[in-house]
């Protein structure tokens, strides 16, 4: 031990970090919360930031106030670089902080498989700075092609293509939104380009949406038709095989006669967004412990890397297998470990035993396109309005603050009220179409 | 005349290209309405953002929103880089825009007397972004200090110094709502760092703040006194002399028995916020009509340059003279030229002549801090609470659109609740203390 009190470091402050910090409060140990930004973000709620519809201030809360009257706990804002298990010190930019015990909650990063060149075109909807990116790059395209169109008079509608890929629920919420964005409000708002000339391509590889090995097949096909019934371009069982400046090539599998056979198809466009997969942040590679091909992290039932019985690593940052699967990369699974950590620190302490972790699943909430959505537990499946409704209530419900509740509250009812989205502004640098990803 | 209809272009979306567009809904012209961004921001509640208590969202409204039911116009973002008053056009990036009459109103940017090096350093508060920087910065120093005691143990007050050069209404309102921000939200936040230690500086060349020549210096005392109470170290009589990466150098008059002498200081800082001087946008230079020493358009009675009647400059960007002053640089005298821009396009049209135009004062607020504030008009003069609702009541009521004024009001409304501020959020990249500017 550090000191007389033993020291907790918990490092990311993502859905994992944040209950392991809440379930250690008032107990006998000093808790350090290290993230590389000061606040908390909802990601649930970056498809809707991303599309304009919530402003990313409605999303986040400053990690100090959330944890403002939690005494054993102090908030360091700080870039863990790696970590030295056999020393017990995380190695950040400003210096190495001691531990006794470490959990790491340092989630995701988007995966592009190998494929680097994809990453130099691609946004990924990974953070509230993509979702910022996400918001330009769209509102810049439309601006852009009304300017083409009024100065130039060379009105080109591949500005107007935009591709998503990946239809899991942030592909499939995000191509929602933005058709509601451009259906309900831009099409108010521009006069020289024909706002419908604007398409919206969601690429999925599997032969459905939102392919969750819970979610009924139904579901991912009444999900497919509000897409569709929007003017979305659903193409699933496509892979994409190339993706540069001029556009996204993809493969797809059609029903021929003599079998399936597949169909090549380029899609010229300046805007990727991909939603594709995602990986594990790059400092677990620092442990020297076993990782799969993801970089996560495999976990015991105890959610330990074998040998390191004080370390614990959560969340997407980790591999647990349950009932011969693994756990899915979503905020409860981050939220029950978290849990499941603090009170085995607890327990450690005063040498008590822990049963092994195990996920309830708590099921899954979709919102599709305004007012439809998809709600799905074991007893009760929903869709349509209903859906949407249980989506929205939960999501206010968790999200972070009272304040922030209420903002996110009043955004929306303006936004229906007055097909209006008043975080529709473009911030920062002006990002031209090929040249953004350096401006985050 | 281009065709039919004549086509006004109207560059820059401020007080005044908004109050000429506005003047000009319903008339038999064509508006071209040109800003490089897609939003008009009510630059009066700049500090407010720039120190956290407010989002940015909240004083921002879509240009294009604005205009949604104002057929005869179009929004165009681009970056008007000349213009060729001969062959009446404005030079876009995206290319020329031919006029019939022309309205610049491109507004100001921070001038620093040819001091080039200031503004390598020195942030100004003439914009969103710059206020967003702002508060990265503010924000991101407490952070440090933070992090370089809870790590490193070394806790060094000088990040926490912060200077800001001219005590006009920019820089007291500023240093009020900052200040505010230190005592009442983030000496709850930080457990390492001694909050208290934070130190704000106001600079003022002048011998009293607020300087202005309708004001009572006995105002400018009692905003004096407010500040200093809450521990703003405010030096008046106080010329800049050099900034560098340590900090600020100044040269202070002092009463010596011996008359006046000055005294220099140095202020270690790594965090110079510039409100001192302001210069009109460049592209005035491209007209090749005479300017004033801050680049200023220098205008007739009616508004124009000598020469062109068809061409008005408004607002910051024209040096106007009444009562042998010049005009201030303020929203209420770019608003009323824009009106008068707007009937003098309708009589000219309808060849009927205009009056020259002459600005009526429509007094001074100033918000100095938490529930204190100035309103000087002709006939009323307040301080204290009453100033300072008056201030609340005239800015609120003068925001763009219904939506951002009731988001400011709930905001305001959380704050003082519970003294929190949800903007606190450090947004793009992490922005070290010394390379930020680079990172607008």
């Amino acid at each position: 031990m550090l000191g007389k009190i033993p020291r907790v470091v918990i490092v990311g402050c993502g859905f994992g970090g944040l209950a392991t910090a809440r379930g250690l409060a008032g107990e006998p140990v000093e808790v350090l919360l290290i993230d590389r930004n000061n606040y908390h973000v909802f990601k649930p709620l970056l498809p809707m930031v991303a599309s304009a519809e919530l402003s990313p201030f409605s999303i986040a809360a400053p990690t100090r106030t959330i944890f403002r009257n939690q005494k054993n706990l102090r908030v360091i804002q700080a870039s863990a670089e790696s970590v030295d298990l056999s020393r017990k010190v995380v190695i950040t930019g400003q210096g190495e902080i001691e531990f006794d015990f470490l959990v790491l909650a340092t989630g995701a990063e988007p995966n592009y498989f190998g494929n680097d060149r994809f990453a130099e075109i691609c946004i990924p909807l990974a953070s509230l700075s993509d979702a910022r990116l996400i918001r330009n790059r769209i509102l810049s395209a439309f601006e852009q092609a009304e300017s083409a169109c009024s100065i130039g008079g060379a009105c080109s509608s591949e500005l107007l293509n935009f591709v998503i890929v990946g239809a899991g629920p942030t592909g499939v919420e995000l191509a929602g939104s933005f058709s509601t964005l451009v259906s309900r409000v831009l099409s108010k708002d521009f006069r020289g380009v024909d706002v419908k000339q604007a398409k919206i391509y969601l690429i999925e590889l599997a032969d459905r949406i939102l392919p969750m090995p819970g979610l009924p097949a139904s579901f991912s096909h009444y999900a497919e038709g509000i897409l569709r019934e929007r003017g979305i371009e659903v193409l699933t069982g496509s892979r994409v095989t190339d993706i540069d400046h001029r556009g996204v090539t993809i493969e797809r599998k059609i029903e021929a006669e003599a079998g399936a056979e597949s169909q090549s198809l380029f899609i010229p466009t300046g805007t990727v967004i991909w939603s594709a997969g995602m990986k594990a942040a790059s400092l677990t590679e620092s442990l020297g412990v076993a990782l799969d091909r993801s970089g996560r992290v495999i976990v015991n039932s105890y959610l330990n890397p074998v040998e390191f019985e004080n370390v614990f690593v959560i969340g997407d940052a980790s591999r647990f297998e349950q009932n011969g699967g693994t756990l899915p990369c979503i905020a409860p699974v981050a939220k029950q470990m978290g849990s499941y950590v603090a009170s085995s620190i607890k327990n450690s302490l005063a040498g008590v035993s822990m049963p092994p972790f195990v996920y309830e699943d708590t099921g899954t909430v979709v919102t599709i396109a305004d007012g439809h959505g998809i709600a799905s537990f074991k007893s009760l499946k929903l869709n349509g309005p209903a859906g949407w409704l249980v989506w929205l209530v939960a999501h206010v419900y968790f999200l972070i603050g009272f304040r922030n509740r209420s903002l996110v509250m009043v955004q929306w009812l303006f936004s229906w009220l007055f097909a209006s989205r008043g975080a529709r502004i473009i911030t920062g640098a002006t990002d031209s179409i090929h040249s953004v990803n350096e401006v985050k």
